[in-house]
């Protein structure tokens, strides 16, 4: 038998993933998993100095669980600063398009990188969420749609947890948007998802779970729905991007088929959101993109608390609408650009990206049995994580007791 | 005489200040300041090795002079996250101005503090400005709003540059607001910075230049004037916050006193631009604070390009309208929210910045005889640094060579 290692923090400022606790605390760890947390009222320091390999008085610093993107597009190839550039120089989308930019210009990238090309990218993006906190992070792919590049992506993506101390869900996103092999011919390519993408990516164990684009300019309710069937078949679990751009109904369709979440829902409507609270489906606020896109529809928060939706933030992370390697500035962007308190915001980084991941048994609160991920600040507040862009300084971050 | 040192990059894409080079640049510095800067096609990789003690192949890696942010107020004591906080879970202005927040919760806070909390805690915020590059940093007073402590704070910063490697410029920003002694008496509070804070900050060597917020909710263009008057009186150079939420004609003011620069300015008229580009005064851009005000009034940058007036960029780090302790984050804000190209954000914190605090002679861009101020980043394009936000990577920060 081996020993087992137990590390105690006392008088630790906690915020479980739910609240910001009223007591200094006691937090014990042992090996991988979270054994205790007490009020240090309740407790003698003597109590503890005797039964754990190595105790540590915070003085009031804050404890947090580890953080959680729940949204990410963290695999491809291409750089599309220069077409950053040239929108601002005055070129035209259009122009752009023509040019070969937009997402084509990263699904031709990406379909030609290798996958160490690929692995080396993203580990240099992972490398930034990792750096502030980030302990849990969902990945998806959705710049190959072909069988065989989308399945590239999601190697590189399991690749990425072999090789790093973080916990990565993985995402099958082959409807993100029509390739062109299929212009005019969109349902034969969520055939294609449905009858190929699907049954691989979970017969390899590659995919945690699946996602559409239902909008407009991607994939109708009806499409989705079919990949929804696909994905419960094969036993994956199902996210949507819906209404970010119009309203489609869509989020009511992905709750009713069971979605773990529905995210960046700006055009949510009170029927879609009666269905997320009826069927549990977390709702994801993206803004990164908001603010990328100059949005000016935000989602409808007010009613998302009246039905007790739990909101999800995450970065989004992309090389077209987020370009953002930071999950920390959503908190602020939640906050200010959302109205988000912070204590929501934080709520949306832990313990609802958890249950946006279908995790909530494993990370994103502090308690019990829970998984040492844990983040320590050089703050006493927690609501500063959302205030201050930049500060805190992360003191020390934990993934798995480690 | 002391050996001196050589070092040069070769293959590097340059970004100059200016513009990104259209050819790789060989750029060779020789102990703290530039040597030269030659175009690959012109030079032999030979001649290098024998003549610089270190040689780097860049291989495309882009170099850029070092980040300098033209203002900042860095130096307060206090936290205003839970004030953040209240305001999100409804609490109004007002409410929160009564149970003692806002701008005097912090002078309260600044003025009880001592010069080593002070410097303790503004070194903290300043360890996240040199960390991503920034090589020049304004720093202002402004939370004392008395003799004593607004001199205490100019040292605090004075402190903080011989402590860091970093060049400092301080500013005495006495007629920041009116403190609660002088309710009332706005024109005392004028006569005691003009008599007494600029006199005595000069004589002491503590200010480099002195501000002013010149606005309904602070101080009248005359009571402006006057400060500009007695800053010339004492050989300080003059920068001024003006047009933030109306039109006072203050920057035309500040202009004709022959300012560096006038800051935030968005409602900044053609008037007052033609004073800029008559006097030479920088027009200063703070995005920050207009995204964490959910302002809608943007700058005239269409005007400013028309009569050339050179525009930099800022981070305005502050505890209450900008908690930002980041200049990166600016260049995608100026290029987001007020539609500035990469190029022109990139000049905003290099050349125009070094223009905004008197250092263009000496800092900011990249020629022979400049001090050596540069970062090498992880990225063959300098657009990137304004697209993407946590990417690229600092390879390398160098500060008068070192
Ligand atoms: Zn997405
Ligand atoms: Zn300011």
């Amino acid at each position: 038998m081996e020993k087992t290692v137990k590390t105690t923090w006392i008088n630790a400022r906690i915020f479980d993933g739910d609240r910001e606790l009223p007591e200094l605390m006691a937090l014990t760890i042992q090996d991988s998993l979270i054994l205790n947390l007490i009020p240090m009222s309740q407790i003698s320091k003597a109590s503890f100095s005797t039964s754990s390999d190595t105790l540590i008085d915070l003085q009031g610093l804050l404890i947090t669980p580890g953080l959680i993107d729940s949204h990410t597009h963290l695999v491809f190839a291409g750089n599309r600063a220069n077409e950053f550039a040239a929108r601002l120089e005055g070129k035209t989308y259009a122009e752009i398009a023509t040019q070969g930019g937009g997402i084509m210009s990263t699904v031709k990238a990406t379909r030609e990188a290798s996958e160490e090309r690929l692995l080396a990218l993203a580990q240099q993006r992972l490398n930034c969420f990792i750096a502030e906190g980030v302990t849990s992070i969902e990945i998806k792919s959705g710049y190959g749609l072909d069988v065989d590049s989308e399945l590239k992506l999601l190697r590189v993506a399991r690749k990425l947890a072999e090789n790093n101390p973080i916990r990565i869900q993985t995402t099958l996103l082959g409807a993100h948007a029509l390739p062109p092999e299929f212009k005019n011919a969109p349902d034969d390519y969520i055939d294609l998802v449905c009858e190929t993408m699907i049954p691989q990516a979970a017969d390899l164990g590659l995919a945690d779970a699946v996602d559409v684009f239902c909008e407009g300019v991607g994939f109708t309710v009806a499409q989705c729905q079919k990949i929804y069937q696909a994905a419960a078949k094969h036993g994956l679990a199902i996210k949507a991007h819906t209404e970010q751009l119009s309203n489609l109904s869509g989020s009511q369709a992905a709750a009713e088929a069971g979605a773990l979440s529905v995210d960046h829902i700006e055009y949510l409507d009170e029927q879609g959101i009666k269905a997320m609270a009826q069927h549990g489906t977390v709702a994801t606020l993206l803004p990164g993109a908001f603010y990328i896109l100059k949005e000016t529809q935000k989602p409808p928060v007010a009613l998302l608390r009246q039905y007790q939706v739990p909101m999800a933030i995450a970065s989004d992370a992309n090389p077209g609408t987020s370009p953002i390697m930071s999950l920390r500035l959503m908190l602020n962007m939640a906050c200010t650009l959302f109205e988000l308190t912070p204590n929501e915001a934080l709520q949306g980084v832990t313990s609802n990206a958890a249950q946006a991941l279908g995790l909530a048994q494993i990370t994103g609160t502090i308690k019990p049995g829970m998984q040492a991920d844990l983040c320590i600040w050089d703050t006493t507040t927690s609501a500063e994580l959302s205030y201050s862009i930049g500060l805190p300084t992360l003191k020390q971050r934990i993934f798995a007791g480690k």
